[in-house]
């Protein structure tokens, strides 16, 4: 321990003197370098990407156990990458010397030194087994939540959550007191998925939502009464269809990405000229596979979109969960469960499959109808934001040792009937429906409710410039997309999702167009 | 140039010295390191593998110029580990005590150490160039063949086949002069896809064939005068649902792998847990799906069927390539245009779509329709050696400084006229059809050609094991497959392809069987 300690002493030393003298030539040097590793970075990087998209969608049982081994290996060559002592001393020369960066650098080389600054406090024996751990994890969450059976995966569980405070702890301690004094635990890994994100503002926004979605649910259910949706019965290769004409009728560009199928709908992208969705073709609701694809092609679109000049660099990549969240939100709900989007659909050919088989009324009853269910990727847009108030509400009382994971299916169960006012049958359709935790993602669920309630704020000023519903009617949504290019896609990560939703719409997150909206559309 | 000399002296004789010294312990280290290197190699070469079916399954246009970049960075990676100071020592070892080590590790470092020392010939900076020069090559090769103009190609295949000599050149003049009394130069690349071939013997074995198949050619089109075949029309997700069954009736097991699509169908695996094929659906005639899957599940089951004990070994790979396309061939044509095969599946509920639209009689005609015509993947099983045939001594030609590149549209017209009486329209239907040569593959053509040959005398010995009529009747093909699982799929590279075929069936390489077998599908 204490050689380390030396050793450390002596880089330290070492990278000071060196920085003092930096001058042109070894900014230059360094430049060349730093471009050169993150190049090879970004191959393995999309390797990674891929390797996951394949096992979502095409691996068999049987290559599960290669692919494992393959990520495993990648993702430590990309830490190795990001954490070695070479890109170190590169960015402590970029930070010493950020006023003469060019713009693009001098975003790179922060957000970089966000990242390993975050990783260095994690002794890398620890991070391996973690990571290591994490995909032993996953294939015991599957079987788990098959069998319904919480108690095949709670040790692992809590051995996930366990770490990933102890993670948190690391970064909260290296913290100034001010920090510690301001905000918790949580709020290390609420920032990892949406910077400045904080306990603080998810309380008053979830605060305000339980106030006013629970009565307004009760409301409208109340309004609906016993009316039933009717399920037009597609068939899969209708479904296909529709979906692949829907992606590009929103302005999805098959030349640069691709659909796919797998059992949870995501999108994923290499660089923006391959970005790839998948959807999940159902039966019952046979419009499931519709409002997904739009949900999809509205991630996939923010990729596509951003500025050709941030390809290559870490900038190309949509600038948070959050603000990704709100495009696909965006999308679906905004855009797809309106009336005026299907009217302007109406009488084409290829939507012919589905209006024979429903009325445009009757279709939109269909995809706006509300009804507290068990499963969080089903839900109605109204009921959703409860789903993921329990996620927070879960994760911040584990944070904060007021709950406990072996607790966790009463708990869950509980908060179910609180706020949905249904009770799971078995932890698979309860607590365990998720893969988010089996994968380490604590503190990612917020960025969904964060993600709708941008997308309400962007509606509620892109309407100001644009007679939006009159585009969607006439049946070309160039000028939507192009106003979303405009405002929030170019940039890529090039900005904080803040600074784009304050320049885009005039503030920071505002509850209250979230809510707006959610009256306006469902008590009209 | 004198340093580099000096210092692969000084290498040489520190080798030297420490090869004396090696003892137990420097073996068991080696040991240990050769597997990290290899499992490191595995897991690389596997990623790449990973990227070509991507490339040729999913990736759309935009995402190709990444995936270029992968596979260039991949390969180099691959190159590296296996010709490194350390590898070069190891299988040096190896060499010296190669009576202790375990078979397996024996093979292992055998067929290592004959690729590094091949490689080894190469400058490392041309080996390079060369790689990029063919990522780069591709998609001029497919704008030419889309364009059907050899003169946008032309350049491009002078210096392939240029480098393609250059590299067997720096090998052949490293040969002993008995070697180089003995064989020619193109010898050297014939041997990378089939170990003891040569021109000698393919001289010899397409003579045989040049004589006895153009006259039953005339004979076969003569007899079957201008009947036509009845294409039953299939649509294309009847064609799926009947190519996923016949793979499984095969034998091909979906656990261990998948099926999908593609403009040429081929056959792939990371191991043999994850082994890939793909097909592809015609509308005319709509069976070549069906026999293209049965093809690539005769290249699929080899692979599945290898002994788990060479999985992660460099010896879980098939043995050949001639052995493997005799796998393929023995499925497709053997087995799948035999009546008997159809027979067997007479009934069955899967194949109702085929059969309510053909007969037994009809289908196995148009199946077996004799025809010569421009495309080699669409040829029927006889005129098909021909158009290998053609290859090969376009490709001997070019080696031997016969032939010219730039007058090879000429060439191949003329030998397309010589033994199939037509002449291509274009060169995309011409010299450009095949991707082969844009991969820089000179000299594995015959091995298509060698794999028809090892397929027939693999029949004359199973039958002489088995009813294979009845078996194929009957409707369960187990036997058959645990016949070729036995005698040749368990061994993956384990043996030579020569030693494997002649322990199956008494001899090597013999195209009587071939000849003969030819003769009583097509006279019977």
């Amino acid at each position: 321990m204490m050689k380390k300690k030396n050793n450390e002493n002596e880089n330290a030393i070492a990278r000071e003197k060196e920085m003092e003298a930096a001058d042109d030539s070894l900014l230059k040097e360094y430049g060349k370098a730093f471009h050169e590793i993150l190049a090879e970075k970004h191959i393995i990087d999309s390797t990674i990407t891929m390797l996951q998209w394949e096992l979502e969608t095409i691996t068999p049982p049987g290559g599960q156990a290669l692919l494992s081994k393959q990520m495993g290996y990648y993702s430590m060559k990309s830490y190795d990458l990001l954490t070695s002592e070479k890109m170190q001393k590169i960015l402590a020369c970029f930070k010493k010397n950020r006023d003469v960066l060019s713009p693009v650098l001098k975003r790179e080389a922060e957000l970089l030194t966000e990242d390993m600054e975050r990783l260095r406090l994690i002794p890398p024996g620890e991070y391996k087994a973690y990571k290591e751990f994490l995909t032993e994890s996953q294939p015991l969450w599957q079987k788990a939540k098959a069998a319904g059976d919480f108690s095949m995966f709670r040790d692992a569980l809590k051995k996930i959550f366990d770490t990933s405070k102890r993670f948190a702890r690391y970064e909260y301690e290296a913290k100034d007191e001010a920090y510690r004094k301001e905000k918790t635990l949580y709020d290390v890994n609420l920032e990892q998925y949406e910077k400045g994100m904080d306990v603080a503002r998810l309380d008053e926004f979830f605060g305000a939502l339980k106030e006013e979605v629970v009565p307004l649910l009760r409301q409208v259910l109340k309004r609906q009464g016993g009316k039933k949706a009717k399920n037009p019965n597609l068939t899969v290769d209708a479904q296909k269809k529709l979906c692949r004409y829907l992606s590009a009728y929103l302005g999805f560009d098959f030349e640069r990405g691709t659909m796919a199928e797998s059992e949870h709908p995501f999108t994923t992208h290499f660089d923006k000229n391959d970005v790839r969705f998948t959807t999940r073709y159902m039966k019952n609701p046979s419009t499931f596979s519709l409002l997904s694809t739009l949900h999809e092609t509205g991630h996939a679109i923010y990729e596509q979109q951003i500025d050709d000049k941030y390809t290559g660099t870490i900038l190309g990549n949509g600038s948070s969960n959050g603000l990704h969240e709100a495009q696909s939100r965006f999308y679906e709900n905004v855009v797809g469960r309106s009336e005026a989007f299907w009217k302007g659909l109406q009488g084409r050919e290829e939507l012919e499959p589905l209006f024979s088989k429903t009325s445009l009324g009757s279709f939109c009853f269909a995809i706006n109808k509300v009804e507290p269910s068990l499963i969080r990727i089903e839900a109605d847009e109204l009921t959703y934001p409860l789903h993921i108030m329990i996620r927070y509400e879960i994760e911040k009382g584990i944070f904060n040792d007021t709950i406990k994971v072996k607790d966790l299916p009463e708990v869950w169960n509980e908060k179910m009937r609180e706020y949905l006012g249904i009770t799971p049958p078995n932890d698979g359709a309860g607590v365990l429906q998720d893969v988010h935790w089996a994968d380490g993602l604590i503190g990612y669920f917020p960025s969904y409710a964060i993600g709708s309630a941008y997308a309400a704020q962007i509606y509620a000023s892109l309407r100001k410039d644009l007679p939006f519903e009159k585009i969607l009617e006439q049946g070309d949504l160039a000028p939507i997309r192009e106003w979303l290019s405009a405002k929030i896609h170019r940039y890529g990560s090039f900005k904080d999702s803040r600074d784009i939703m304050k320049k885009a719409t005039g503030e920071e997150l505002n509850p209250k167009y979230y809510i707006e909206y959610l009256k306006e559309r469902f008590l009209k």
